[in-house]
């Protein structure tokens, strides 16, 4: 079994591990482009040298990767104004082709020879916890990592973002609250290697801790908790969500269970087309819907978590409702969609309300006295308590989705505006047709992997 | 306000004091069958006497109730059987043309002159502490309240007797579960009439506890507690229900809010017929369904319990298995039924079936293995979860109740032998016919009272 497992990962490194030409081909572009950088620099009224961050400056980028990170540290005594200002002229300079694009500052991306090329404004601080921005940070994890990592572990970092990559858990974007790159590769550099990583994973019980540095102070409420050895205070897990955790123990255990290289293998699924969802929703016989509107015109950070928020306040009220929701999810491309699998799309025209306890005088008589005289079915007694049977609001969870009540519902801020505008509620066979647009997610809604 | 109560209790008591005709038949009747059975025990080989108890011994029944109640107390070394046999030759001595009837024993039930007799043998102890049987401890209810019921405190025990019947609450037999005359008898002196008794228990908060005697030692977990003045460890409202605790303060309340005779007049509802009951739930959008079978042939005291029980059983059942219930009862006449009304009577063919937590490693290797191959979809990860959807064992409410399933459901002993040999199960339109045998039933059912 441990030979097979090696075998397969001996095999997985060949593939991930950039050959030399590509190693020599990055490292001219990356020369050629901080040369160009520093000398943009030289025409400023300000000290700053160019850094290379990221995967590709610490040698653990997988071969075909190409994106290249080069940040500008600037004198933290600069103004915020002048950091930004002075951080997009050499970012011109080194990318006359590019386009800025915005995060914690404006930035500039470009594409330089094939190459993903990020040109990003940061503080010189003098250590990670003096940082005046999140960026800051990242040059002391290029560091702490360069001194750490060696070839060989270099290479298990690249097999474990593959491995990741291809079970879906790799990236700290907040679709996706997977592994970062950084926290990969603290994780495989913390374990000594790929292999004892996952043999540990396979096995952990969360929550599960690491301090590399050994100085962490504060208690985190996290799944799983990495000290950020640059930094006491942060977590370099925080993103990871419980299920993207669950979900690398179960293919960790898998790989030795069933060891193999297509578990390294990202693929993506076949779309399925209205039909197959029609049928597939029919012999289940549950009933779907749909809140469809215009995609917010949002970053994927700032898109992600807002349907998702949405999702769960639309789940949570149709489930408050009776409507009970089997399963739900989030889809989003030139419009966005909120899908609910309904166990039970009607209730009935009335709906049990408890009042209070009868000998809870003051509310009982104005609970009997609301009730006494309407068109409800009792006050009778059950237990110590008052209660009548009411038209319900909503009979139909179409009704509700369609109604003025929906804008009651949690939604994210966003959403809320798009559903003000204008949405439509698919119903039943109506949601089929989604197909057309989400024919891969509806794939993976289908059959579900974990 | 208070003198129209006081009108109305007037009024009432006037109609429910007996008046002097028929106290005089009465004890007419009542020194008749003493003298009778007197004579009778003079021919037996012990000492015994006969002894007048319940309320027409207490002169606190309602005009026109002819139940007599005559104990013979026989001495406490007496042996069982013979106690027994004794007994009965004193009953059928006193009522030659009576029938045996068995509670704690068997005794003699007969009508002399319209009045309906019970002729039942107990012994004489010391105190009510030291009794043998249940019945044993009834004359010393007797003498304990002939020694401080007056008059006045008399007619408002009529009072409240006419008052609890009419709200339904009278009774301490196990299908009623409310008042016993006794209990009625204790709350009325213990308040010093019915008035001062309804306007405490319109504010009641229970659990409420009285103890006339000032002699309680033990603790009960009952909404009301009474203690038995003649037996300490007696709670005399243990069989009160929280239910007709609650519907009591109602009316209580009913009583000072809008003071009438009509609360003291109990009345039948007019029976509903199939078409009523039919309409009824359609409009409301429910699915009744109805297990009915051959009513055990037991007493009310042994029925009811047993019912209840069921009832419960099978709408817990039901709730647990998605179908929710919105309201149910139990009827019995020649059939017995089980009514449940179904706010859902369809689920999917699927059913969400959560296993361990992923990082359970054992448990969840297990689940994983058990359905990774099967035709579930999934297993995937929620949260921290593996999850399955399976197909649910029953998708209908009456493929459940017409399943083997129904037999592990906890039901009454005597219910579970009847369904053993035979059951119908009634679904939507299919019960409204029950309004043949339940008419009165049903329409307390579709307008259900405090």
């Amino acid at each position: 079994m441990s030979d097979e497992v090696d075998a397969v990962v001996e095999r997985v490194r060949e593939r991930v591990t950039p050959g030399d030409d590509e190693r020599a081909e990055l490292q001219a572009v990356a020369d050629r482009l901080t040369e160009r950088g520093e000398d943009a620099i030289a025409s400023l009224p300000v000290d700053a040298h160019v850094v290379r961050v990221g995967s590709t400056a610490r040698g653990t980028w997988t071969a075909g990767d190409r994106d290249l990170d080069l940040f500008v540290c600037f004198p933290p005594e600069l103004d915020r104004e002048e950091l930004e200002e002075y951080g997009l002229s050499v970012g011109h300079a080194v990318l006359p082709a590019g386009h800025e694009e915005y995060a914690e500052h404006p930035y500039v991306k470009g594409t330089v020879d094939g190459y993903d090329v990020d040109l990003v404004p940061c503080y010189d601080v003098a250590d990670a916890a003096s940082i005046q921005s999140a960026v800051d940070r990242t040059p002391f994890h290029t560091r702490y990592l360069a001194e750490r990592l060696d070839e060989t572990l270099a290479a298990d970092v690249r097999v474990c973002k593959q491995f990741m990559k291809a079970i879906g858990v790799y990236g700290s974007d907040l679709r996706t609250e997977g592994f970062s790159g950084y926290l990969t590769e603290l994780l495989v550099l913390e374990h000594d290697g790929f292999r004892p990583l996952v043999e540990a994973a396979a096995a952990w019980t969360p929550p599960v801790e690491f301090d590399p540095a050994d100085h962490g102070r504060e208690s985190f409420d996290d799944p799983l908790v990495v000290i950020d050895p640059t930094d006491p205070e942060r977590n370099v897990a925080a993103v990871l969500s419980t299920e993207q955790l669950a979900t690398f123990q179960h293919y960790a255990r898998e790989l030795a269970a069933e060891p193999r290289t297509d578990l390294f293998e990202p693929s993506e699924s076949e779309p399925v087309d209205a039909e197959t969802v029609r049928a597939w929703f029919e012999r289940r016989g549950t009933t779907p819907v749909a809140v469809r509107f215009d995609a917010p015109d949002l970053v994927d950070d700032q898109l992600w978590p807002q349907l998702e928020r949405s999702l769960s306040g639309v789940t949570d009220a149709l489930n408050r409702r009776g409507f009970d929701v089997l399963r739900s999810a989030a889809f989003a491309d030139e419009t966005a969609v909120l899908l609910a699998e309904l166990e039970v799309a009607e209730r009935p025209a009335v709906e049990r309300h408890e009042g209070p306890p009868v000998h809870v005088r003051d509310h009982a008589e104005g609970f009997y006295e609301t009730y006494a005289d309407s068109d409800a079915t009792g006050p009778y007694v059950d237990g110590d308590r008052y209660v009548v049977e009411r038209d319900r609001e909503f009979a139909t969870a179409s009704a509700f989705l369609r109604s003025d009540a929906l804008s009651n519902v949690a939604l994210g801020t966003h959403v809320a505006s798009a559903l003000e505008s204008e949405y439509e509620v698919l119903v039943g066979e109506e949601v089929a047709p989604l197909a057309g647009e989400f024919g891969v997610e509806l794939a993976d809604y289908v059959d579900p992997k974990p």
